[in-house]
């Protein structure tokens, strides 16, 4: 297989972290024989910095002619006190919407010897495997009008039925290919974008018999997701909410530092990124856990390339050196064996 | 001092524990000299069931011609599949925009009795001593237009600057009687109302020198109420993210059965509700924990009447009964002295 990828460093621990993955990618290419080429492109504080655009022209173009995009992380002080249109994480929303990347799924899993590193209690988390699908591309985020003045200010909730049908869709058929189970959630008690989310979600049941529904709320879900979160395989959820409870997801199991994400649309191109930021106060350290991005590069070559095997192995190898008590500085915790995040690459790569 | 007090125990669990709060209330009024005159009104699913009415108009006379209101609990399933205006939420929707009650308080403090039923760590929860202040009359709850079709839904987030300055100051007012810390949460990297929102607690700051305030992003907020909870005095936000994070906030430290609300007005007029819900599955068996109703009569007291001293034995008394080891069937554990929702109250009464 023959695949190009662009690939955008961004900001902070971003360029270390896409090197690490960019390098087990490269391994896997050579074990299984495919050749990926790789194209670099500005995102974030970096492209403003060097174009005055959170997401520039060429980067755009970049992207449109690769099959794949992987992210480092975008975001800093250095740029919080800009104007809106030149925040980094503009590029993000931007590069969502342009490619209308609108299935956001981010998985969490208890991986065991990272456990102690969580604030819950080892058996409400040690079974957690979950997935969260987030609609990415529509409702507050998008909706028109969005104005501010001083007296006021205002953003539009809008789902259109094309909208919920493709994200419920694809959904119902990741509950299908793990344990069956969907979680719908919303706050249909209130919001008339809930009550046609859960109609939506309702007609579609038919299509998968074999996949169990539940329609949850938001508030009780983002209590759910604490006292019992082993309960939930898929959760699907608009926009903000998932925005919210997928952050919530990820600090449950002590992993946040390692979960990858994938943000894809119905063709399977897609942009896979780390969940955790760009963590500016640890960058250039050599300490930052590459773990979430070579993560995300398994889900690249899984979902956007099919090669599931190949994202199976990245997986197992990362486990592996997590098993073998190796971690870099930013997860290390008394006892454990510290290295750099070269080094940690190393390992994952012998793996 | 002589106060009318409007009583609406509601549905499912909601009238046992009205009755265990209002035993409280007339000892305490007893002990202390005052005079409350109760009177009991309809809302809800009972409501309904009465007058096909969530919030009957005379449920509302009986509400102005008082200084407070106490609220048992709202909902069950016999009512889940009623049209919109005929769900028993719809009652607690209607009166808290009716009296313009647009404070919603939500204090969590950690009870060290209860600590055990936490699903965290006990060292990330034992110093838990938070107030989330939610906006509940504004956002998207009840912002125009809000629409459905088949093939499309829509809500507005809404809010004026008078709103969010009114729900600031009280939050600030609440942050300097307590630990002097604000975190105001927005999505200000993403919502025209949140930057609205974030510009107006800046200005404020200047009025309260002795308040140190944070903006947080609700995302990042909802993992740090699970991995630092510790870390939080008073919380403001606006009425969705407050609906979200106070259910977060609610279960961290085990104690969700025992946790009371105010949701009150400029004129100290306040609805004091238990936070749990109506429980139908265990209505009717006198196994309920009747604390978090006590400890709303407690707030209505010191908010509502100003009787510090007598909320403040409130309190105490409840924690007292705690400490000693009672429990009622629904907070039970292996070991605890197991009472009747009746016997409970009467041990608090006692201290
Ligand atoms: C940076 C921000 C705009 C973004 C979002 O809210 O979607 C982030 O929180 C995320 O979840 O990827
Ligand atoms: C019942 C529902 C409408 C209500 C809300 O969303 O405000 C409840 O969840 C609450 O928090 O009091």
């Amino acid at each position: 297989m023959e695949k190009k990828i662009t690939v955008l460093p961004g900001d902070g621990i971003g360029p270390e972290v896409v090197a690490s993955a960019v390098s087990v990618l490269q391994s896997v290419g050579k074990r299984y024989h495919h050749t990926f080429h790789i194209a670099y492109g500005a995102i974030g504080g970096s492209a403003i910095d060097q174009h005055n655009d959170p997401l520039p022209q060429e980067t755009i173009a970049l992207c449109e002619q690769s099959d794949a995009i992987l992210l480092g992380a975008v975001g800093g002080p250095k740029w919080d006190q800009n104007p809106a249109e030149l925040r980094p994480e503009k590029g993000l929303l931007r590069i969502r919407k342009h490619f209308d990347l609108f299935s956001n799924l981010r998985p969490v899993q208890a991986i065991p010897s990272l456990l102690k590193a969580s604030p819950l209690k080892e058996d409400i988390v040690k079974d957690v495997d979950l997935l969260i699908v987030r609609e990415l591309t529509g409702g507050l985020y998008f909706g028109e009008p969005r104005q501010r003045t001083e007296k006021a200010a205002l953003d539009t909730l809008v789902y259109t039925r094309f909208e919920i049908e493709r994200i419920v869709d694809s959904a119902f058929q990741l509950a299908r290919v793990r344990r069956g189970k969907l979680t719908s959630v919303d706050k249909a008690n209130v919001l008339e974008s809930s009550r046609l989310w859960r109609q939506i979600v309702d007609e579609k049941k038919a299509g998968y018999p074999d996949v169990e529904v539940e329609h949850s709320l938001v508030d009780s879900t983002a209590m759910k997701l604490i006292t019992n979160p082993a309960a939930y395989d898929v959760v699907v959820t608009e926009n903000m909410f998932g925005d919210i409870l997928s952050d919530e997801a990820s600090v449950i199991t002590g992993s946040l530092g390692v979960l990858p994400s994938a943000s894809i649309r119905s063709d399977n191109f897609g942009l896979y990124e780390p969940v955790h930021g760009s963590a500016p106060e640890i960058a250039g350290l050599g300490i930052a856990n590459p773990a979430a991005t070579i993560l995300s590069v398994a889900m690249m070559l899984k979902y956007s390339f099919g090669l599931n095997e190949e994202a199976a192995e990245i997986e197992r190898a990362v486990a592996a050196v997590f098993e073998d008590g190796y971690f870099t500085g930013d997860l290390a915790t008394p006892g454990s064996r510290v290295l750099t995040t070269a080094e940690w690459t190393e390992k994952v790569i012998n793996e």
